[in-house]
């Protein structure tokens, strides 16, 4: 689907099912309201699914790996060549990511959207776009025409996981040097401060962080992102991963499936997503609550709540392979427990 | 064991487990603490069990039964005949603790230490102090001596499930009116005024709150429960099914098992446990965040920190089994995930 196509596709979600939900929520031997939000992700699922009774058996976490041109300015603790390792490491299943996901029973699926590994690794979804962005610190990170077609691997991997039963997926990612994009995307996307948005990723010191803001704030001087076009936004001071991941959103959207943000790379996508696409947020969970100061406003923009707060900030779709039990545990309770009428009462 | 002796019995943790799985933590391929309050997780679970691989494979909720004689002055929003209802849902397997536990894979053990059921039903562990508190606001919940008794109760249980290999524990109660002792004694324990810790409970109204608030002054006033003298407040603004999972506590933490606290009852329970013994919090993980306003004030007291934001005040132990894959996900991290050292770097 091409991404006029996939935008039309999402639809808003059935309230007929919503209200049957609600319905069912308030019957359960339970005070009115007492399991919070677990009964708001019950009901969120019930219209994402049109049923009272919806399933996230099926699960997946998108990895999508992408390396970054403004790594050269120093912006990360770790050089560009981590990105590779990390991904080894995936193959191997050694990584946060494995253990967390094979807890969570959640596939790992590994795309190479824009990295600048040279290899063809087995077990990666070779779907290069471009290896690295440039240096948004002296010019555009891509063009135009690399998001979208970005947009579409992310796209086109979705359709494919709706095609093999997937119900609910993950947004992870790999890629050194990318909370600098995202935090630049939000700045523009939202209007605030870089300096507000900026943290220190996989660990800068508190000495090289004001040369982070620096970088920021000369990439969105230089480039003038729209921030009324999520498309120059994402070319100018995006990233190819974080591309990959709105072509996910809005194709699982697109496919109604569920879809949990993670961290703040994560987060950028999601922002830019809802932009293209204001529907595509009725299908988004948030999960944990990142360290990166963006995060936290990068959620409230788009009207989710975390529902983990583990002061993480490793990334790779862990946070949101955490909070899937959180969304089976509502599939369950809607279906599991009794009703006051059950009772006798 | 009796409480001196299992008070004697309550060590501090192993440092030099902890040490090593510190070690261990830093060496994982992920930025170096980047796994945030997982990682805190992992090193005192270490600490509890004396070792880098700790593991929370056997789990168990329980849920402890008692009834209040407060309740007779309009308190809940529901009258005392539903802990007795509530009972019968948790042997059905029909409640949301069962539903909860079953997913957590945690066995349910229920033990009547204080309602005021007559019946002796099919599995439940008979073991009541008392057929409910007395009226806490015109005179001592309990004695003493009955409080003694209800901590020998939850100690038992304790050293009942260490027999059979449980692993980690989580508090759950049931008993109508509970939410109003559980302010009670936050309020003499920690000093704060009544009206910041009073809630909602299971969703009296805006109208009804001032009562409450009123009727937990009456009762401090009434009393004068000794603020240094943790036994006297429970005694006198307490509940037998408090002073259970404060038995249930001390026992666990004698045996070396982790505890996991749930909302506002077990945070009474796990605050006044920490009175008696200090070392006790060594043994305690937060699980969520209740609405109630005295959970946030109890957990900052004692050290913890909420995983989980879910709005939930359900009570039962729901928050707590909810939390127990986070603590697996720190046992399954810490022995699976490769080491900077296996990538040759």
């Amino acid at each position: 689907m091409m991404l006029m196509t996939v935008k039309g596709k999402i639809a808003e979600l059935d309230a007929a099912a919503m209200t049957a939900a609600r319905e069912r929520w308030d019957q359960l031997t339970k005070p009115l309201g007492a399991l919070g939000k677990l009964e708001e992700i019950g009901v969120k699922l019930s219209g994402i699914q049109g049923t009272v009774y919806p399933s996230v058996a099926r699960r997946a976490v998108v990895v999508m790996c992408g390396d970054h041109g403004v790594a050269a300015e120093g912006v990360s603790a770790y050089p560009a060549d981590v990105t590779g390792l990390m991904m080894q490491n995936f193959l191997k299943q050694k990584a946060a990511i494995n253990v967390l996901a094979a807890q969570a029973g959640a596939e790992v699926l590994i795309v190479d959207v824009g990295s600048r590994v040279e290899e063809k690794w087995d077990g990666v979804l070779h779907r290069k776009v471009k290896a690295g962005t440039d240096n948004m610190a002296q010019g555009p990170a891509m063009t135009r025409d690399e998001v979208l077609q970005a947009i579409q691997v992310g796209v086109e991997v979705a359709d494919d996981l709706k095609a093999r039963g997937v119900e609910v997926v993950a947004l992870g990612e790999m890629g050194i040097g990318n909370t600098t994009p995202s935090a630049a995307m939000a700045s523009v996307l939202i209007g605030y401060p870089v300096a507000a948005l900026t943290g220190y990723g996989t660990g800068i010191t508190v000495e090289e962080k004001p040369r982070k803001i620096a970088v920021i704030e000369k990439a969105i001087e230089v480039n003038r992102p729209d921030p009324a076009d999520p498309l120059d936004v994402l070319a100018k001071v995006g990233g190819l991963e974080i591309a990959g991941l709105v072509g996910v959103i809005l194709g699982a959207a697109a496919n109604k499936m569920a879809v949990v943000v993670d961290g703040v790379i994560a987060g950028a996508a999601a922002l830019a997503a809802c932009r293209i696409e204001s529907n595509a947020g009725c299908y988004l969970f948030a999960s944990h609550l990142s360290q990166e100061p963006a995060h936290a406003v990068m959620l409230q923009e788009i009207g989710l709540s975390p529902l983990l707060t583990l002061d993480m900030r490793l990334g790779e779709g862990t946070g949101a392979v955490l909070a899937m039990p959180l969304l089976e545990a509502a599939t369950r309770l809607v279906a599991e427990m009794a009703t006051f009428a059950d009772l006798g009462l």
